[in-house]
């Protein structure tokens, strides 16, 4: 008999009848023994309703009062998987945010959490009750309600987990498993019996969006074995051939497995990012920070940065942003920066892809980043950018390049072989 | 400078334009220098919405958790007036039930408010902040979300001034005051500028459904001086001119005042009930529980009961019950009851309308009951049942003569001319 935390996203339950599905699912798993937290989102669309309601009376919504509105959509599918649940005749109880308490900090609409009280949960496990917790949501110190921001329910539900101790978190959604690749682009792409925690991180940041990147980095923290599963199989489907299905990402490196494991794991793409050049900056102290300083006080998120050696004190520097910050970026550093650093010029293009490889493999490996970029100069796709990390070799390409990128890369590294 | 709770209905919430509306009216009341403390409603329909939902996935909804849904339509509202306030530059701060808190027991769909914890919305008034509450819900002393049931709204706010020690609760509804007739039949009944909390209670028995008899209850123990609003006019008219308008509810009765009211304050009438009598029965002890203990079993509320002095050890009970429970109830008293006291039938309609008079002056006027029974028989409408309080007279006829019944007393009474 184990502890499980089982996460439903907003399609999942979407309707009526998928909340059903859903109740079935998890009485399933109870009448097989195990304790069960259930953690659903909002039904689809939900989320997005309300906050298009809050944009209604106020364009920039006040984050405390959008947060006591975008709560409501998680309040509604505890209670209703909880009905569902004792219409089968399975004891259920639901619990907010705050009836818990999962107690964050107050940074509204993006709220981390602090700590998870789980009295009320352990004494309802005891005594058989499927307790219901509502996913993106918390409190504050002072019980102002919070939420955890997009994606959030996943990190509920692995702080959950963790707070538990619970053997194993599964998080079901629309697909069934982490892919070598995005199937739609490669058809050969093949699901991951497992993926280790490193991974994931890298291919979440590298835009796999199967997991949210914060639930994935809490469950690292906290060494949840956290399970992918898909939502639309059969919910009857056998609790032992489900407790299988998925993909698992581990956190213990297993050396036996390690040798028989593929040297990468994937190939990750994101075509959201637009590139911008600084030219001919003064190769000095404190230029760095003259160039990005206005950009992160502007909110905007730079992802990939790259600086060259400079030749005769001069330098270029290189960044990635989100398309939709692109303009404003761009003004900001031909306003704000360009007169005061005295650089040459500032270009940019927002037709790129950022294409990856990543897997734990590559550290032991020499030889992975030539035959990626031998690989890619086959198809006469040229370089852009190049960034890397222990586990992971990024670069940025033209746009139109991305899907052969990313086919060519799935087969040289024989990922249809997995 | 008063402090003033200001109870909006779901019309009045209704959509993003009402609330903007709503938000325009309690600033004007802020600038004008009160402490404003306002109890919204679900948005028109919203409430209706989710127990539908609920319904879809259990017939019966289990009450805790159909709460934990319901309340979840003024949390939505709390914080869209909220923003409404702060888009106007007004300081404001919305609280849920639980936030206040507004504790009440555990009867879940229809709990009773036990206490208000005002020290919160006492530190934001202080501060200058219009409070806003989320009507219809509390929690109970477990920490589960309870609702007060329907029209719940306006007891939350009448309490909440009852607890506050508020000098004004303003009910704002889709109605301007309170009629001594509904206008809908009688185009010359008149609005009533002030209404004592007795008149007001039989009334809203009586039919007049302005206000939620249980809020008028409350309002009358606490004795909060409550004043009954339309928010369909310009929510810029001059603070002076809506103090006067509307309908006060009063508490202690003005002699000057009572001098100068008539007699009768309003004539209320209600098609939902049906009659049912039980004929010869044993006119002994205990025979009117044997009747009415069944159908208080199955929860049905009986209305008005009428029993006469028996004739030879035998006599008749006649009782209304609410429309819907007239074929339950008569399945009852054949099937359970009437073998087990022995009467000689059961017989009963469903097309009866019940007629009252209502006011202070009856109480200290003779021969009031007998004008309304010659106004009735003069225009040949029988009299079915009668019953009568210190303040009311209460007769059953016809539900065909309804509006008749009602016009002809309505003049009676001369009502069109108060």
């Amino acid at each position: 008999m184990s502890l499980i935390v089982q996460k439903f996203g907003g399609t999942s339950v979407g309707s009526v009848e998928r909340i059903k599905n859903v109740a079935r699912r998890v009485a399933k798993w109870r009448a097989a023994g195990h304790d069960i937290v259930v953690v659903p989102s909002a039904m689809a669309g939900e989320t997005n309703r309300l906050i298009a309601l809050a944009k209604e009376i106020q364009a920039q919504p006040d984050p405390r009062e959008l947060d006591v509105v975008a709560s409501t959509g998680e309040q509604v599918t505890i209670a209703l998987l909880s009905m569902a649940l004792l219409e089968l005749g399975v004891r259920a109880r639901s619990y907010s945010g705050w009836q818990v308490k999962i107690l964050t900090d107050s940074a509204f609409t993006k709220a981390r959490i602090t700590s998870i009280d789980d009295k009320a949960i352990r004494g309802d496990l005891k005594a058989g009750t499927v307790v219901i917790v509502a996913g993106f949501q918390g409190v504050d110190a002072k019980g102002n309600i919070t939420t955890l921001g997009r994606g959030g329910s996943d990190t509920s539900a692995v702080a959950l987990a963790a707070a538990l101790k619970a053997d194993e978190c599964h998080i079901f959604t629309d697909v069934d498993g982490v892919y070598t690749t995005d199937p739609r682009i490669v058809p050969d792409a093949k699901r991951l019996r497992t993926v280790t925690f490193e991974e994931m991180l890298e291919m979440a940041g590298a835009g796999s969006k199967v997991l949210q990147i914060r639930s994935v980095e809490f469950a690292g923290k906290y060494k949840v074995p956290t399970r992918v599963l898909s939502s639309l199989t059969d919910p009857m489907m056998p609790v032992a051939e489900e407790a299988k299905a998925g993909t698992l990402i581990t956190f213990e490196e297993d050396p036996h497995m390690a040798m028989e494991k593929a040297v990468i794991s994937g190939v990750a793409f994101n075509r959201d990012e637009a590139k911008i050049t600084v030219h001919d900056v003064p190769d000095r102290p404190g230029i760095a920070y003259a160039i990005l300083g206005p950009i992160a006080d502007a909110n905007i998120d730079v992802d990939v940065i790259v600086q060259n050696v400079g030749h005769d004190g001069m330098t270029d520097m290189t960044f990635t942003v989100h398309r939709n910050d692109y303009a404003k970026a761009v003004k900001i550093l031909k306003g704000q920066v360009q007169s005061h650093i005295k650089c040459r010029d500032i270009t940019g293009d927002d037709k790129i892809a950022k294409v990856s490889i990543v897997g734990m493999g590559m550290r032991s490996h020499a030889g992975i980043a030539a035959q990626m970029f031998r690989t890619l100069s086959e198809e006469g796709i040229n370089i852009q950018m190049i960034s890397t990390s222990e586990i992971k070799i990024t670069v940025v390409i033209e746009e139109k390049y991305t899907e052969l990128a990313v086919r060519v890369l799935h087969k040289a590294f024989e990922l249809d072989q997995v």
